[in-house]
């Protein structure tokens, strides 16, 4: 059975790591001819996502499509759906690539999120300001990642320098959430409609860039956990969804507000390779294939750390006792991940104290 | 950093997807041309190991080369040697590519075996029958693997069909060992001669082939492990070995007697991808590339039962919680190994209920 991957980054190499156990095969699309996945995998290099020529010859005896990014060209998605099964469906992707239709999926299911406003001008940031009140964070309505394409807009006098920065586009403005921590729910559904979580993860982003996962999050009791979870069901079969999906909260107190969430694995559940019993890919690829789920039971206490702009010392990482380091063959860059470093162990504080003496070497 | 493996089967497969995370390359050389690991490597299609032209098309560019079978030919490996450093050193594997110098090679280290004898001819056979008493087993010096190249003689009249039926190679006769049970030590030694030894693990055979581990060894005095691992560091300093070495063993009672070794990952070895803190393929890769050896820590309890000459279907393996399948992309045929799969569980009760539950799906 051969898959195809939209997407050769890293989250598609750890998928074809992941699946070649299992006795699958994978062809990836990418546009980039030295994709991180094409090292291990088939690639396919388009002119881009959109080339009715490349999807073609991409999707040639496919056994099924699934993605690893959530700016796959709706029209991409559905152009493959007419050739091989496409998973997570495609309305998954719309679902998910507009800020404000997601902020208005969640509140359509009943999911608190956000207070938040439709942005298309600059006088319609004023309105929504009044409404929100400052801070509060503008974010372009479409493809913003790690970060991009979003302003915090602390006083309403740097509304017009926001705007501006965002190059006017359309917008959603967000009341800014004085939250305590940010936690993120990895949830997969397969084909038969069974579903699993993984227990929460708790998130440090900075410059918009995820940090630190710490997996399971610490001190999460278990009405939070079932409140995920219960928001999480009810995204997934909204979608009818298949595959893994990523739903990131902020928390205040014992309220979870639905910030965003991605249909694909997701940077925040790369410790489950080593802290849990099934990864986020094998549990993906197993969805999407039509296989029972595997355990999501963590193993222990993890720790993650995301290799940011520059890789240190590879002898140096592995110095560090259980430290996990993966790395994705990209070319330094600053603000780009090129890997990641999980610490597993037994106990919360011993995998704290080695994440720790990791993060110094960092 | 690209590493060239001689062998392109499913112990090739397996370091190579070890070892992508680490940011290591991998090109394989074999004689097959759909060779397991050739899916997710360069393979190199060779008219046999001694071929100097593929060897050298294969050596060109390679930071190190490493093996996944011992029966590669010495000259090969000595021929590369002088293109890229060979890990483990050619020496392992003239020490263990023949039976009669292996077991001599460990009776020189003080390492207990059972008895044995040469025998030449069937002349021999009946003096080494006199010595050694029956049952007796007899096999050839060279190229056996898998109960191949092995007869019993269990009453001194068997000898001459024995004889006949291994066509009269050189030989070794050995006692049977009434053993309680058989044992394999995973040892690895870095470039700079750092040592780690994972926990004894008992493996059940049936028709010479490996059925069962169970790892860690259940009921294993710290003694014996201890004994274990002198052996085992005995054999690694000799050889100035690096990388991973597996010793078998007979357990008779507290004491061990070596029955042979292979200078490579190994199949009681598999265990350690889910079972261990680091697998026996990284860590291999660890050693060779010169990199810190990661923790040999076992997580909880495993049993690793081989897929032997057919495939159940995958989706009742992965239904047995806990099953984590590994299937090699190889054609079915009698006897063939085509995969493993591994439970692992926090208890050894709860994992042998596991073992049980897929056993009977086998």
């Amino acid at each position: 059975m051969t898959i195809g991957i939209l997407g050769g980054g890293q989250l598609g190499r750890m998928l074809a790591l992941a699946g070649y156990p299992l006795g699958l095969r994978f062809r990836v699309l990418d546009t980039y001819d030295a994709a991180p996945a094409g090292e291990l995998a088939d690639l396919i290099v388009a002119e881009s996502f959109a080339e009715r020529e490349a999807l073609s010859r991409f999707a040639a005896g496919l056994a099924l499509v699934t993605y690893e990014f959530e700016n796959v060209p709706v029209d991409a998605a559905r152009f493959l759906a007419d050739r091989a099964p496409v998973y997570p469906p495609p309305a998954a992707l719309a679902a998910s690539q507009d800020r404000l239709t997601e902020k208005s999926f969640f509140r359509q299911l009943d999911i608190p999120t956000p207070h938040y406003a439709a942005v298309a001008s600059q006088a319609a940031l004023g309105a929504a300001l009044a409404e929100l009140g400052t801070p509060a964070v503008l974010k372009t309505r479409r493809l913003g990642y790690d970060g991009k394409g979003q302003r915090i807009i602390r006083h309403v006098s740097d509304a017009p320098a926001a705007w501006e920065a965002l190059q006017s586009q359309d917008c959603i403005a967000e009341a800014f959430v004085p939250f305590d921590r940010e936690v993120s729910l990895l949830a997969v559904r397969g084909r038969t409609g069974d579903t699993a979580f993984y227990p929460l993860v708790e998130n440090t982003h900075h410059d918009g860039i995820l940090r630190r996962s710490v997996a399971p999050a610490l001190a999460t009791p278990p009405a939070l956990q079932a409140q995920a979870e219960d928001y999480g069901q009810r995204v997934l079969a909204a979608l009818d969804y298949v595959g893994v999906l990523a739903i990131e909260f902020f928390q205040q107190g014992d309220r979870l507000l639905a910030n965003e969430m991605a249909p694909r694995v997701h940077n925040s559940g790369h410790w489950t390779i080593e802290g849990a019993e099934t990864s986020q890919f094998e549990n993906h690829l197993r969805a999407v294939a039509g296989l029972p789920l595997g355990s999501t039971a963590p193993r222990g206490q993890s720790v993650m750390l995301n290799l940011i702009g520059t890789i240190p010392e590879r002898a140096a990482l592995l110095a560090v006792p259980n430290a996990h380091v993966h790395l994705y063959a990209k070319e330094p860059r600053p603000g780009r991940k090129l890997g990641h470093v999980t610490v597993r162990s037994d106990t919360a504080d011993s995998a704290r104290a080695l994440a720790d003496s990791l993060q110094a070497r960092l």
